[in-house]
C-alpha cells in the first residue's frame, strides 16, 4: 500500500464493513496503532480475539481508499477537525467504551475541560416545564465549570446547549448527521456558536444526513461523553431512554427529572427513576452522585485528569487552589492566608472537592490533587 | 379491686403514666389478658422485660376510675364502639406495629376487609393536581377493594377519603382528636359518612381537641393500618413524611407520587423517592409492589386471611372465585366451566392473584387460598 495522508487509513476503519466500534476496539487492543491492521497478514489478524473472518477479508480487501481521498478533501474544505483514537485529544472517557468510533468528527475543539461533562437529553416536543429545567440545569452545571452534551436536537437539547453558551460554559453537540450539516434548520445559529464555543462533533462520514437510524449509535457517543446523562422529559417511546441505556451499559450515572403523574412526556423519565434512576431536582442532585466519580478519578487512574481550574474559577477559587497546591493546609490555614471569611473559605473548598480538584484527609486537612 | 365494667381496665390502661404503646406491648406480650395488668402483683410485674418501675408504679396506683367511669359513660351516650387489642375486630396488623394502642375508639365499624389497606396522604395546602392524584388513586384502590386510610386532613386527606367513598369503596380515618370530634369542621359532612360507610378511629380518650402534638401518634397509625402508605404531596416539613418514616420502621411499603421539579409541595415526595420510596403515578405501581405481600400473608401467617371477595367483586370474578375453591384448574378448565372468554378469564386470575386470592401453581394450575 503506497504512503499516504495519514488520516487515511483512520477513515477507512470507519468504513471497513463489519468492524464497527467494537470491532475497532479489539484492534486498538492489539496494535499500538489501529491502522497498522490494513499492514498486516491475513495470519496476523487472525491472532485478534474475536474478530470476524469477514472483517480480516475487508481489513485485507480494502478498496474503498479514492473515496477516502475524496472525504479528506471535503473534510479539509469544510474545516472540518479529526481527532483519533489515538490522539490525546481524544476523549478518556469515550475511549473507555466498548464500542468507540475510531475517530471523531469536529467542528471546535474538545478540550480537556469536556472530560467533566454531563448528558442532558430529553424530548423534541418538550413542555416549557421541560424546557426551563433542562435550562436551569446546564445553567448551573455550566457555571460550576461542567461541559453539557446533548445532540443538538428540537426541544430538551437545543434548551440545554442554548443555556451552557449563554452562561459562559462549554457545551458539546453530538450530531446522528455529518459534522457538517447541522439539524433541524433552526439550530443554525446554535450549531455556529457550539462550533466556536465548545464543539459538534459526528462519527459519521461527510454528507451524512441526518436519518433516524443513524440516532441510537449516536446516542452511546453523548453518554459515552459524560460522567452521566440527565433525561429531563421523555415519552415511552424516546431516544433519550435509548440514551439512558447506553450510559448504564457504560457504566455512567443515570439521571432523570420528574414530573407530575400522568405526564406523557414525564413517563419515561419516571420509568427510569423506578428502575434506579436518580431523581434530579437540581444541579446539586447531580454533583452529589458524580462527586465520588470525579475523586476517584482524580485519585490516579489512566486517564491524565485535568487539573486546570475551570476558566469561569472566580479569583478567589483560583487563590485557594493554588495555596494549597504548594503546601495541604487546615482549614484554618486557608483562612489566614487567604484573608478571606471563613464562610466563604468553606463554601470555595466544598466546590472544589465535590470537582475533584481538593481532596480532604483525617484531621481536616487539604491538599490539591495532582 | 373492684368489679367494673369490662372496658374500664383497657381505658385505664391508655391513662396510665409512662405505658405507652410500647409497655402496653409487653404486657401483652406477657399476660393472656393485659388488663390482668392490674390484678398483678409488682414482682410479678417486675417479671415482664423492660418495663420501668414508673410504669409499675402507675399500674398498681393506678386511681383514675372515677374518670375513666365518667368517660365510659360519654363514650356509650355518643355511640362510639371501643375495639381492644385482644378482640378479633382489632386491626391484626395494627396488632404487629412496635407500640399499638390498647384499643380504638371507632365510630363506624372496622371489618376484615380493612385488613387490605393502603394510606394516602399528603399536604394540607394541596394543589389542584395533588386532589386529583389522590382522587384517582383512591378511586383506583377502592375499586380494587382496597380500604383507603387516611387523616381526615384538609387537602390530600379529604380528596382521598371523600373519592373512595364515591367509588363505593371503603375508607378509615385516623383522628388526632377525640373520635368523636371530626376536624377541620368543614368536613363534617365527609366524617358522617365516613363513618356510615367504613371508620372513623382514635387512641385518644372523648373529648379530646385536635391538637398538633396529637398529629405524629396518629400518623403512626394510619400507617400500622395499611399495608403501604402513599405520599401524595408534601413539602420538606410534612407531617406526611413521619408517616412515610413510621410506615418504614413499621416495614410498611413507602410510595411517593412525583412532582415537577422545584414544586415546593412535591419536595418531600422527591426526597423519599430518592430515599429509595417507590414512584407512583397511577394504582398498578402499587398492586404491583404490595402483591407480593398479600400473597406471603395469603400463604399462612398468623392472621387470619380475609376470604372473602371484596363486595364490589363482579359476577364473573365471584363465578371464577367458587369454580377454584372447589378445585384446582388449569386456565383451559376455568374459560371451559366458566363459559367466560379466555382473555377476560386471564385478567380476572390474574386479578385474585395480585389480591392474593388465587394461587398459581406449576403447570398454571390456579387454586383458590384458604
Amino acid at each position: 500500500m503506497r504512503v499516504r495522508d495519514e488520516y487515511a487509513p483512520w477513515l477507512a476503519l470507519g468504513r471497513v464493513k463489519g468492524l464497527g466500534g467494537v470491532g475497532f476496539k479489539k484492534l486498538a487492543a492489539s496494535f499500538a496503532d489501529p491502522t497498522e491492521a490494513f499492514f498486516a497478514s491475513p495470519a496476523e489478524l487472525e491472532q485478534v480475539e474475536g474478530l470476524h473472518r469477514d472483517v480480516i477479508e475487508g481489513l485485507v480487501n480494502f478498496s474503498g481508499w479514492l473515496e477516502i481521498d475524496d472525504e479528506l478533501r471535503r473534510v479539509r474544505a469544510a474545516g472540518i477537525d479529526i481527532v483519533r483514537f489515538t490522539s490525546p485529544g481524544y476523549p478518556a472517557r469515550l475511549r473507555m467504551i466498548a464500542d468507540p468510533p475510531p475517530f471523531l468528527y469536529t467542528k471546535g475543539a474538545l478540550v480537556a475541560e469536556d472530560e467533566r461533562a454531563v448528558g442532558i437529553v430529553g424530548s423534541r416536543s418538550a413542555s416549557d416545564y421541560g424546557r426551563r429545567v433542562a435550562r436551569d440545569l446546564a445553567r448551573g452545571l455550566a457555571s460550576l465549570g461542567f461541559t453539557v452534551v446533548s445532540g443538538m436536537a428540537r426541544g430538551i437539547d437545543g434548551a440545554a446547549h442554548e443555556s451552557a453558551l449563554r452562561a459562559g460554559g462549554r457545551t458539546v453537540a453530538v450530531l446522528g448527521s455529518g459534522v457538517e450539516r447541522p439539524y433541524p434548520p433552526e439550530h443554525d445559529g446554535l450549531y455556529q456558536r457550539i462550533s466556536e464555543h465548545g464543539a459538534v462533533v459526528s462519527e459519521l462520514p461527510v454528507g451524512t444526513r441526518p436519518m433516524a437510524f443513524n440516532f441510537p449509535a449516536r446516542n452511546r457517543l453523548i453518554s459515552g461523553l459524560s460522567l452521566g446523562v440527565v433525561v429531563v422529559e421523555a415519552t415511552e417511546k424516546s431516544g433519550s431512554l435509548i440514551t439512558a441505556a447506553m450510559a448504564l451499559e457504560q457504566g455512567r450515572e443515570v439521571f432523570a427529572v420528574p414530573g407530575e403523574a400522568g405526564a406523557s412526556r414525564s413517563r419515561g423519565a419516571h420509568r427510569l427513576i423506578r428502575q434506579g434512576a436518580k431523581l434530579v431536582e437540581t444541579v446539586d442532585d447531580i454533583i452529589e452522585e458524580i462527586a465520588p466519580q470525579l475523586a476517584r478519578r482524580a485519585g490516579g487512574t489512566t486517564e491524565a485528569p485535568a487539573r486546570t481550574l475551570p476558566r469561569n474559577a472566580g479569583e478567589n477559587t483560583r487563590k485557594i487552589f493554588t495555596l494549597l497546591q504548594d503546601n495541604p493546609l487546615q482549614v484554618d490555614q486557608v483562612i489566614e492566608r487567604s484573608g478571606l471569611a471563613a464562610a466563604q473559605v468553606l463554601e470555595i473548598l466544598l466546590e472544589l472537592e465535590l470537582l475533584g480538584f481538593v481532596r480532604q484527609s483525617p484531621g481536616h486537612l487539604y491538599s490539591a490533587e495532582r
